[in-house]
């Protein structure tokens, strides 16, 4: 699967593919990443990427002609590619998108900066348009980070162990139980005893009641998703 | 402010603050940030730094012995810095705290890896635990990074001009109104006729209108927030 990301500061995040998990899946061939800058397809003279608001406001806009000559370029390289841009003004990515995005062959990430983009760039070029939470960055890039790793994950072969998918946060809306590593004593707090004692049955059923109070403690609002799913 | 990051895979993220914003804000001395790596906190002779999990379970949880190392370093050089651990099972991260997280002087995020962590590493040491949306990552690194990022930006100075953080998405619980920029015909789209002329409070009376008609459609959960607030 190839990603691709339109970006002012590519230099910011292609680092984040150099170690670990996704440069593993990069030098597998599992996946596949590049880096286009606007900033190469301005056809203005002094490489401007940003305007001014039309009609006022603070702040500039990615410039319309160096972001478009960037997407047409793309668009005709490659017609099949899903393009997702990053933006606060959005539907908020979850989970179930990282599943079903992980099915496809080339997404193409468009990050934002300054005041964001000319909402026309977005009518004409996006295929969808996602926002990762209820905060502001100063650019797209981490968002396309979260989503490109959180979709790569999901690709046969990027984990080691695949069973690490399962029973993950989020998989039937909840948090994840409290998990436990030795020692069995640290800082005079215990492991509860039923994790040590090996009986699995036991354990899981502990594990969904923590997970269930977890979630209701923390996200009320996952937790109603869950009652009502399971009815 | 300072802002550590404690993690396994520093050379991921450190790169992040080479360029833009996070740059300036770094010369100029507004912020600060390092790195440390739990793994040179390990007294094991192999540099372990994950741990089966009892009671069973897919995945290594982040070792217990050089993570408490690390942070018992950490809380003893610096006793009064806000820790924050990244971690899915948590509440969201939201635009009010990083307003409220910016008028602290330093913060040290922790980020998980593999399973993620063990419950009692949190208990004892977390200020706070937040998470950044309902996905699933590779590990911590990048939540950490959103939170600093999306923190960073509310210090006076870092933006250049602080009233691009007037007006912008989730003030008031709705999303930004669509912006434009010249020129006035892209790909056959215009911009809405009212923009380019010039009477400021038409403008805003049709932004507020275009905010509200897309926070409903896109985030009918914030939208509900807004009307509630409002009244």
């Amino acid at each position: 699967m190839k990603f691709s990301f339109v970006s002012l500061f590519p230099n910011l995040i292609e680092h984040y593919f150099c170690d670990s998990i996704l440069k593993r899946a990069i030098d597998s061939k599992l996946i596949e990443v590049d880096f286009y800058n606007p900033r190469d397809f301005s056809d203005n003279r002094y490489l401007k990427v940003d305007s001014y608001q039309v009609g006022g406001g603070a702040g500039l806009l990615l410039d319309v002609y160096s972001l478009g000559n960037a997407l047409e370029f793309l668009t005709q390289r490659y017609p099949r590619a899903h393009i997702i841009f990053l933006t606060p003004c959005a539907k908020l990515f979850h989970q179930n998108d990282s599943k079903r995005l992980s099915r496809l062959e080339h997404i193409i990430f468009v990050c934002g900066r300054y005041e964001g983009f000319d909402e026309r760039i977005l009518e004409f070029y996006a295929n969808e348009v996602f926002s990762i939470g209820d905060f502001i960055l100063t650019g797209g890039e981490l968002g396309a980070l979260c989503l490109c790793d959180s979709i790569a994950r999901h690709i046969d072969g990027v984990l080691g162990n695949s069973d690490s998918l399962l029973g993950e946060s989020y998989e039937d809306n909840l948090l994840e139980a409290p998990n436990f590593a030795k020692p069995y004593k640290f800082k005079n707090l215990s492991i509860p005893s039923e994790y040590s004692k090996g009986n699995h049955v036991r354990i899981r059923t502990l594990k969904m009641k923590a997970s269930e109070a977890k979630t209701k403690y923390h996200r009320p609002d996952l937790y109603w998703q869950h009652k009502h799913k399971g009815r």
